[in-house]
């Protein structure tokens, strides 16, 4: 394999297009380019140009508002960076194997945006007191394949997040990507970034914002992005996907790679998860059994990964070892060590074992 | 066909069970035999001994209770006459072919039932202000076929009312069906049966009854028994089936019948609906171009199916025709001319066209 070759995004859909990232744009660097960013599409991207647009906000608000583009680029913007993460990244570990993109580990990327804050767009609409969900109504639409549940007229991607989360100041309606314009396949002219939550609330391409005085149950809702939880009667309820729980993943070694004995050797890897940050990783050198903290890497940024290094003093003998990795967060959540099978195809945020070969 | 072969339930899915009522139980008297009358199931039947048998009232209630059957049935009883329908009944006209059990027009039926009023026992529990909904919990699981987003440990079978209708006082906990104890198939030893919805809310097999604080979201609630809504804004809403619309069935003539030409001719039929009853049947014998009142037989009885004639005047054309019927309830709400694709393989309630040839 070529360099060039190792940096390109990797296709896993050819329709809808969607490609993951490679293991360079991990771990380079702390902003992920532009042109290495995950891309993952619902239906075909849609051709928008930024004269005939516009962005209606409507439903529970008192004044309802139509903005055009460029209106948009002289409201007083803000930057923010930003990890998005697919929340079906790692599908291809789980088995038996699950429905949907195949994603390996690059369904995660970061970026500073640049855009509105929600909440100012939504204080200016003046949101109702019944207001419930806040909805993301993207201009993408089509047919889901496989899914004879869809809404019958074609899907229009949707999105909610309740709208206490709408108006807690750190969502953006983002129009710029790394100080470029947005990229058409990443949601030109504008679309939202939810800090804390997995990439399907982040909808692109945005339409229209819908406050709704219901809980929202939309397909992308309700039938797809969407995991069990048991009550206390241990009936289960089918809850929408929203923030992401804490996560780390090694980056180095790689499975099944060689390390030297008796040597020095840095497991490096990277975490990120919700609302709360993360404080700590721990990795674990023999199978679980025991566990030390890993350094961070730079300063903790708000929503976005960090990067830690662990430094594995000498493995003394040699054979096959397991290595893992786990992140807990500011409120003390620790990453989980086994699917949790009520999430289905979604949330594979377990410690992932990675094998490796001490060798002289 | 001999006469017995005709007066037998119709095989539509053998595993799970699934059986409809033939013509002769649609048509030959107001209740329909226990062993005419039609058969739904999700899973396997289960095997319930009474005497080991309890129910548990639980959630948001001040008195969770467990009841054994003996308790139960020194309870002061009631009867009800209900018609129930199953949500998915006349599939088999859709076009394309929609994902389902085929029923053709037999999953419907009326019974005598014999019962607890469900509010007596929810007021005995104290059902708490927080109460939104709640969830009859059958003992009926299993896995769904081809299903990949069911809960992981199995499907139990669950569904729920809103709090308000299971508090309106007409909703039965049902252990005899019309004068015998409640047949395996249809529930022993109790179901719920509540009267004006589609058959799915009147569980069988009832384990426990689980009063929810917030919007239930099971599985056969939010993936399987939900249409699509739109809103103001044409987002389209996941939501649960629960009241049936008024519709109308025509009984005889069947279709692609000889009628004779210049005599008076009846046709005959049904209709039933949700909670409003129904107040009118109108014919048409012209293909929808004009329409006239057929006479009701027999006295309305609340929640249960009314059986129609329209006395044809004189057909004195030779050569085809269609005749269509349609039903309208109190409210005004008349049955509606096609079949809204917002309700996928659901409420196939529309006036069906059914040809007849007039003949000298």
């Amino acid at each position: 394999m070529t360099d060039d070759a190792k940096t390109e995004l990797i296709e896993r859909q050819r329709s809808p297009l969607n490609l993951e990232s490679p293991l360079p744009a991990l771990t380079d660097s702390f902003l992920t380019p532009n042109n290495l960013f995950y891309v993952r599409n619902h239906f075909s991207i849609p051709e928008i140009s930024a004269a005939d647009w516009q962005l209606r906000v409507e439903g529970a608000v008192e004044r309802p508002q139509t903005i055009a583009y460029d209106q948009l680029r002289q409201w007083p913007g803000q930057e923010l960076t930003v990890t998005l993460e697919c929340a079906g990244n790692h599908r291809a570990v789980l088995r038996p194997k699950a429905k949907g993109v195949a994603w390996e580990r690059g369904a995660v990327s970061t970026a500073r945006w640049a855009g509105i804050p929600l909440h100012e767009v939504l204080n200016a609409c003046g949101v109702t007191s019944k207001a419930v969900d806040v909805i993301f109504v993207g201009s993408d639409a089509g047919i889901v394949p496989d899914e004879p549940k869809q809404p019958p007229a074609g899907t229009q991607f949707s999105y909610s997040i309740p709208v206490e989360r709408a108006l807690r100041g750190n969502v953006l309606l983002a129009y710029e990507m790394n100080g470029e314009e947005l990229p058409q396949e990443h949601g030109f002219p504008l679309r939202a970034i939810v800090p804390g939550c997995f990439g399907m609330a982040s909808a692109k391409w945005l339409k229209s914002i819908v406050v709704s005085d219901s809980p929202f149950r939309g397909y992308f809702n309700t039938l797809d992005y969407a995991v069990w939880h048991s009550d206390a009667q241990n009936v289960k309820h089918r809850v929408a996907l929203g923030e992401m729980p804490p996560k780390s993943m090694i980056n180095s070694p790689g499975h099944l790679d060689l390390v030297p004995v008796n040597g020095h050797f840095a497991i490096k890897g990277s975490a990120w998860g919700g609302d709360a940050p993360i404080v700590r990783v721990e990795v674990s050198t023999d199978e679980g059994k025991s566990w030390r903290d890993a350094q961070f890497i730079g300063d903790a940024v708000p929503h976005a990964w960090r990067f830690w290094q662990f430094a594995w003093p000498a493995p003394r003998l040699r054979g096959a070892t397991v290595i893992l990795a786990r992140a807990i967060d500011a409120d003390g959540r620790m990453q989980a060590s086994a699917h949790d099978p009520n999430n289905g195809p979604y949330v594979i945020d377990h410690s992932l074992p990675l094998k490796v070969y001490v060798r002289g």
